[in-house]
């Protein structure tokens, strides 16, 4: 199985843009986290959907790679986010992925996701994954 | 009705990270336009996932806000995004936004991406959002 | 609360179409079995998808009617379903629904579907749900 | 092109159980209509949530044969509605469907829902299909 240190550095290549660490990964689920930067804040200093779908985004991904290893081409096919409650600005997010399936050409996954220190999720994501047929052949 | 002007000013105050211009907005419908920066890029030249999300959440935003006035309290309650095609890294991002309900309390709507100059949708979106009571009532 | 007996009284009267039994159904969650007849099957000896989403909905609506009280008018704003596993044919469906928010006036629910004995889900829904504002006041 | 009665033959051994009739279908698109039965009503004479998804499942299924041929085991991986306005019990539902994508292996597409003679939908899906790989190939 891949390593912690082997997943973020593939995701630092992949996602540049990301800020997300990776806090733990194994075959079938994953959890990030995603510190809250000021740039990140909607008025009234909640964070803004799009960055919360961002780290949901990751989390799946991560997840996947933790599960068949280190496939390039993996490509998000489809995304349901229900938001549920207001995230809090200074607490980091935190992303809960599960996959769901992970078939031959096609994985789901949900994501359950949290302001640090809060047990309600603040958003709830399920994900679809096109796997390339190539990648899969040696999984 | 507003003008595109007051909507524009009005986002900026709302949404102060988004780029995205408004292209025609009135009751039912918007059209946004997103110029796409280097840093939202992913390798190969294609445009992350959460930009895309994002862009179109700016559309029915802006559409709601033609439609209802400017209602301040209205929040996304929920987006599915199905990813089509690869959008072009060097093209802006244009997203149409159809109203498909304006209800009393919910307002459901659909969004077709583009890059510009193709004909063919890059991902299509519907999201719902939750309008408040109070800035319901004199509408 | 209401006891389960309550509830299948109720459902018999919303729906008068559903044969799905309440198995279990306490504030925030239900569990409903669903016993799949020879019309319910595609070729192939599997189970249609509309009958999964319906029992899912059923689902769904128990776990809601079992946490807020009998609401009449709740009514499915939206329901995405995702297909994991194809369902057994000659096993019963059974539908484990978690609310994930229940606010004023909109309720979110996922429900796990399962054909019975089987560890792994077959499908995987969320749907939200309006809540007329006069059933709440006195919740 | 196949012509409406090979997809009607074709429906009657896939979906045994359908009442739905082909309106139209060509690349890319399909209309179905559905007349309502007594037995799909819930309490107020409104047409229950799970036909609507039935009818929609199978606009998207007469449109992928329309495109790719007589395709036997393509199956639905995802569905979304989102439901609009209350259907009228003694009208037919019309399901008016558009292909978004058909790709190799994975096919999207929307489906607006309407009772016949209403210029406003009553329901809006989005679902996607698994098109199997070998038959595709010489498609």
């Amino acid at each position: 199985m891949l390593s912690k240190n082997e997943i973020s550095e593939f995701l630092e290549t992949e996602f540049p843009q990301t800020k997300c660490q990776v806090e733990s990964a194994s075959k079938g689920q994953a959890i990030v986290r995603h510190p809250v930067g000021v740039d990140e804040l909607r008025p009234g200093g909640t964070v803004s959907g799009p960055v919360m779908m961002s780290v949901a985004d990751v989390a799946m991904y991560v997840a996947i790679l933790a599960s068949l290893g280190l496939v390039k081409e993996t490509v998000t096919t489809s995304l349901t986010i229900n938001f549920l409650r207001k995230p809090k600005g200074d607490r980091d997010i935190l992303a809960d992925c599960k996959i769901l399936k992970l078939g031959k050409t096609l994985a789901v996954a949900e994501v359950s996701l949290f302001s640090e220190g809060d047990a309600d999720a603040v958003a709830h994501v399920v994900g679809t994954y096109a796997i390339p047929r190539e990648n899969t052949i040696n999984k």
